[in-house]
């Protein structure tokens, strides 16, 4: 059994940087960035369910905990590589997969084992938790890029904002449209 | 409204380092470290699940999520300071609502003015989600103490490395039990 | 007896940032800030002499170098908690004399103990010395304010610039004005 | 043309960490890895040159300076991730070549296009200079595992510095073997 | 001998950050400032040949390599100092071949000793190479000074910038000349 | 006039590190160190009146705080170059002060002129103050030295640390002596 394991590879998302290849005033960690996309997760999942949509709290906090651990293996592949093609992102999956199966799960005893991989795995489905967990993703990059952009980092920040931003306004969510209209605005004046 | 607010003070965590006065070979950031105690209090929930307990998921989740949300507005306030007397003690949490209150809150619309406030004062209470969120803390700090002591940095955080684990050995909890152990046993070897 | 406590404090200054919540393109440790603030003193102490003014300069560079050792003892708590109130302003100082006497003097032997206290707890009082250490520490708060500013970094460096500045403007100390009139454009302009 | 992008992707190289997922007390960047690995690489070429074999300078130096600046393109893979397997090596090979080709090469001219795509491609093949790089990698990786091992990281460094040390006692280079016997004691003695 | 003494004198480089009084958002170590240095050299030396003129390879990639090693031993003397009259830039020089000397080549056995000797001290010569390095070192230093501009930080890297710009215009090199024309208009416009 | 560059020249001193080429676990900024040096001072100081003798308190607070100031002009010369013979080190002192005339006291009218450069050129004397500084000096250096040591970097701060201690043993000063019999030991047990 190991948990020990596991929990040295969670810690080693406090080593390791977002956006490897840029310059960047303040690089989060993945475990930052972890963190406040359950906080954004939360948000968005609190203004679902004002709008009357019924949220699975324990899926939603779940997903966006466990959904970047992988990467304590994997290391940081620029999300240009890993989204290149359809062939190369499910070749990056199945390396993922096998490596976290080797270097983790193989040493761990049942019920463990299946647990712990059933909370790494289950990411951005179809689901409301998934779809919000695939925004709040979403919005934790486009604040990292608001911030370098304000701070005077614009090339590439500014770019990938607008880059973003289209994707979220094109988001079935109530929640996400929420958040284009009546909290990013705020946000874009400078609140930070 | 102003989730804007809300989601700034979240990201200021990022920018706040635990154990102010401290040499540290790796400084953890409040998010980190809230990002951390998510984990071993998710660690923490499937082991007591195990053992028959019924965990409240989505309890457990927030409580590990908010607990520390209130440090960006009051800073870094070494803990011997803050545990130093019950009065002082209340003095603190007393001035910590009063702040968040004045700051966060008082510019918020209901429902989610009530929502937010309830998410970040709903901590280390009597409830099981409470005790798992309280020795995940404490546990965070243990392994902090171990990483530094490990690295060389011996002074202070061996002794409080020891002074943590007689808090874990006096816990009623199951699941810190079986963490003393199990699992720590192997972290002590040198997983990490 | 224990100068090394006294010393290993002096030196945990260095490892205690400023402004711990926000952002910083270059954080000042305390002691970094210290080190300024003595500086500046000097400044005006000159400034006020060739107005004709009779410094003391043995009282001004002791306050200067001394006024915030005792944050070694309590952590970086932000000032917005410490001045919020006149309450809350006493209990801090209470509780910095508090563990200052615990953590170091207590342990101390006469005439050292009564000769470090009294530098430690000699600051901002009435006499010209007093008022050049608290315009000094408003003063160098401004230039990293200034700076920040000039790096990109308006929010919030540059309502804090403008909240200083006041202050300064009211101050009834002759090298204050000089500062704000000499010096102060030529800083603006950029010569940092 | 655009040698503007190759210069920029080049300085990339500079914002880029060694071993991403592991603490590290100083993190070399892949610009400091290749800097040190040329210096490596003249090394061992004067030691083969006074053994009496002859180098090719040039191309020694072009391999050892140009051998990682694909990474810029594609950011840090763990290297436990790229050398698994044979398949998984082919495909990240394939991966570097096709991004390099799309981000850089395919909107320079001829000349400049193929001498620099000759350059960023020719890298440890069976010649001696390929031959010398392929073990001058080694050695600086050999040379970081033994820097943090005696600053007190010996998790993982140690176990890798001896992995490292098996593949250079294997080589049958005469400058390698010449490292090991001659260089390394006084290394290991502690002249950093 | 001590080729040991002398990669630790390379890795040194590491920790040696370029413009040492003046804040940088990114300090690029000498270490990083001779790959980019050998870089620019390279692509200067490509566009050289292309226009017709032979580049001694192996010289001009030495050359590179090795034209900064020294400062391991000197430390960063700020370059205002080192050129500030004939005289003090004669006494720079000779301080620092008499410390090479004696904490270097001193313990070296022959070839060794004259080989390394003879790559440290063959610098900015009149050779086509010697010019060639001269003027990369200008044109990494004009890099840096643009990307501090672009990133806020003014003053003083503006003024430098335009400094080092006028240096460029007076070469007589070809390459130079084609890197001032059709390069640096692309840099400026952002690509970084 | 112009106190504003003699301002930014001292806040230069927080981008200039100490021991430039050797990687330190914490490396202070000449202004850290200027702070420490002044605490240090006093402390000696107050051991000295203790002993009966007389303690001139201005000059020793002014000769500590002003004795590092021109190395924002000169940079971070390493000391062994400095202090290499008698003629390297009163040719590095002639040009500390035609830089400083240079760059700041040439456009400072008097008498502010003649002041700060009294102060800035007042140091390390017969005096007893002198020798006060020229000893604290010494003990912040040994102080870092122990620091790194007791972190693990053992080379080159364990050999610099007994060099230090030795020249400590030969001072005359009565707080000297105290500090190596009484403070020290208490100081290498591990307080810090």
């Amino acid at each position: 059994m190991s948990f020990s394991e596991y929990l040295v590879s969670v810690r080693k998302l406090n080593n390791i940087g977002r956006w490897a290849s840029d310059f960047m005033h303040r690089r989060a960690s993945v475990a930052e960035h972890s963190f406040s996309v359950a906080h954004i997760s939360q948000m968005l999942g609190v203004i679902e369910e004002n709008h009357g949509n019924r949220v699975d709290w324990s899926s939603l906090y779940r997903k966006a905990l466990n959904h970047d651990v992988v990467e304590a293996f994997t290391g940081d592949i620029l999300s240009h590589v890993k989204h290149r093609t359809e062939t190369m992102k499910s070749m990056v999956n199945n390396i993922e997969l096998l490596i976290a199966e080797d270097m983790l799960f193989s040493s761990m005893e049942e019920p463990y084992r299946s647990r712990l991989k059933d909370f790494m795995f289950d990411g951005k489905d179809k689901t409301l938790e998934g779809q919000i967990l695939r925004y709040a993703d979403n919005i934790d990059a486009l604040l990292e890029c608001l911030n370098e952009s304000r701070l005077g980092n614009k090339i590439p920040f500014e770019d990938k904002y607008h880059e973003i931003l289209e994707k979220l306004k094109n988001s079935e969510l109530h929640s996400v449209a929420y958040f284009v209209k009546n909290i990013l605005p705020d946000l874009e004046k400078g609140t930070e």
